[in-house]
């Protein structure tokens, strides 16, 4: 039985558009060619007359189309339920809200676990490279195909936050507004080392067979491994400790090295979990994304002379994964380049997963920056 | 060829002292036995006829008997020679210092990888587990060994700080000083939660083999990997950035899963030359000890009205894995309990490594302490 919450969207489903560029297919920014391609995506609320109504809305690293409502087998929401539906943040009574899983991704969308045509085979590590900018022009695919001309906003956090800054990168006259959260310009060598032993444990699993797993099932140990490690860096100190502190499953000391602090056992679990829902090649294909992700200097954020694009950038000020540092040099820059931007660091203690967690804060932010948008769209202001 | 620094020991040499409780085992505080026990040590200088100068330095997880000086095949001294030898911090002209490699190691004390006598094979996962307190009463043993009443000092960084600790907390009437440096007086959930990936990494290797690999050869992927994760807890953000940003060992991006940004080469290159010097069961025994470690509450440190040992706490502002806070928390406590202490925060940006870089500051602050403890102990003042 699905038990909804207030201001549900109810049941949701997810949707799926093919696409390619004559000659069927799309070249990435490595050079290479790729398609067909699919994306899943699913859509909340209504797209107006005018088609100045729409937000697009930009998962994390593990995240997928189904951003809100329920799925009829599922018992919980999409991952950001809290701020997509009638009355919230990106509202649905007012809001067009698009999501769609990321080009590389496992959840529907063309993957290293899709089948290659040329094969008949999953591409595996046949799959090309892909970058944030080739998400970001896949996704530009799906806004043709809805007729958008310009998307009242992007939006999203961490990996999500880096599309929403490609997007204005890519599309600045695409783009009225750009809400970047817990994200950055580039990753720094500590975010760089962090994906590298994630990508580590996953190819040290003999289980990943140099990618050609999948009829034999996924590296299961390295991929719940690598995800272990990601959760550290996804939660602060302190809330990892008001979570657990050094309580024991059980009274004493085991002296055995089965698990026996809870904080243990959770991270087990999120490895365990994780591995049912998601692909061990796409960790590696989308953590190098992130890794190769640039849009520092000159030539790639466009001027605030030469764009209209507004920015509502959040940081979360106990994120050690994502630093609030990062944001303000975002904001400098933008600034430094006459770009509209407003800037907010929360004073969470949830660390990374905040962008997650703490929607009153976000919602307050978001719905007052999007009626400022959305209204000057409407008066055709800037 | 060795090339000797200035102020060197010039060459030593590591020695051994086999001991056991009679009937031949210690009993350890899992309440398993153990024995016989040898530990692996180095002296350099010249215990005094008094034998009041007597200074125990203590080693951290990747550590061993030999801090100073130079063996005859290695190029580098060893670990904390920056702090030890004629003139320098820990100086062995005036002091005599021990150093043995801690119960459990892999490099010439009793630990997981030695000969079992009841089975003549390596203890593999029949070694018992030990505790930080094991480690001290072993180290108790070769102190008695020298006919040492009373340390001068006892000294380390961070599971050496513990030993510190610990050691004050066995036998307070047995050491005059002691200098903890960027460690805690427990774990929080997130430094377990960062040694369980490492144990997970070992483990989740199938060449580890439940712990008999010994006929085979080491799980050396799963061991380089934990010492990969543990090197990023090491380094600060700030170090790791200035050390390496987002340079590439080629000029352009390979678009492939082989290391290319400066910083993968580098874990990588950590973690292939532990593998050749460590014992992944030892990793496993001694994560684990620190992990247990915990004399926080009434019970455990004494009272500063029952014991005279001063204290000298060090910790560095960038190092974010044993919080600066914890060093606060543990100074707090031993001032509530009217302990002599002495606390310094080392502005440094080198993370946790600092307590083996910052030897310039480290050593103002350990020799004035010194010839205060020293110059009292002398005088038979407190």
């Amino acid at each position: 039985m699905v038990v909804q919450r207030m201001n549900s969207l109810g049941l949701v489903e997810t949707k799926f558009f093919t696409f390619a560029e004559p000659p069927n297919e799309m070249t990435l920014e490595s050079g290479q060619k790729l398609g067909p391609i699919t994306l899943a995506y699913e859509t909340y609320g209504v797209l107006n007359e005018e088609k100045t109504n729409a937000i697009l809305v930009l998962h994390a690293l593990s995240g997928d189309a189904h951003a809100a409502g329920y799925h009829p087998d599922e018992k919980k929401p999409g991952w950001w339920d809290d701020m997509v539906g009638p009355g919230k943040a990106f509202d649905t009574e007012k809001y067009f809200v698009i999501c769609s899983n990321v080009l590389g991704g496992c959840r529907g969308s063309t993957g290293p676990s899709s089948i290659n045509p040329g094969t008949g085979k999953p591409y595996a590590l046949h799959f090309p490279m892909i970058t944030i900018r080739d998400m970001v022009e896949a996704q530009r695919h799906l806004i043709d195909h809805f007729g958008i001309g310009k998307l009242l906003c992007v939006a999203g956090g961490s990996m999500g936050g880096m599309q929403a800054l490609q997007w204005a990168a890519s599309y600045p006259d695409r783009v009225r507004s750009s809400i970047p959260m817990a994200t950055a310009v580039k990753h720094s060598s500590q975010q760089i080392a962090f994906d590298e032993v994630g990508r580590q444990a996953i190819m040290a699993d003999p289980a990943w067979r140099g990618g050609d797993y999948y009829e034999h099932g996924q590296p299961e140990r390295g991929l719940a491994l690598a995800r272990m490690i990601g959760h550290i860096t996804y939660m602060s100190e302190q809330s990892m400790e008001e979570k657990f502190s050094r309580r024991l499953k059980n009274d004493n000391y085991s002296f055995t090295f089965v698990p026996e602090f809870e904080v243990e056992g959770y991270l087990r679990n999120r490895g365990d979990h994780f591995v049912r829902r998601f692909d061990a090649n796409t960790y590696l294909y989308i953590t190098k994304a992130m890794d190769y992700f640039d849009v520092a200097g000159e030539k790639l954020l466009p001027d605030g002379r030469q764009m209209d694009t507004r920015f509502l950038v959040i940081a979360f000020k106990s994120d050690w994964l994502y630093l609030p540092q990062q944001s303000r040099e975002l904001v400098d820059f933008l600034r430094g380049r006459f770009v509209d931007v407003t800037y907010c660091e929360i004073k969470s203690t949830y660390g990374h997963d905040a962008f997650l967690l703490e929607f009153d804060e976000e919602t307050r932010l978001v719905k007052h920056f999007l009626s400022r948008v959305y209204g000057s769209a409407a008066n055709g202001q800037r």
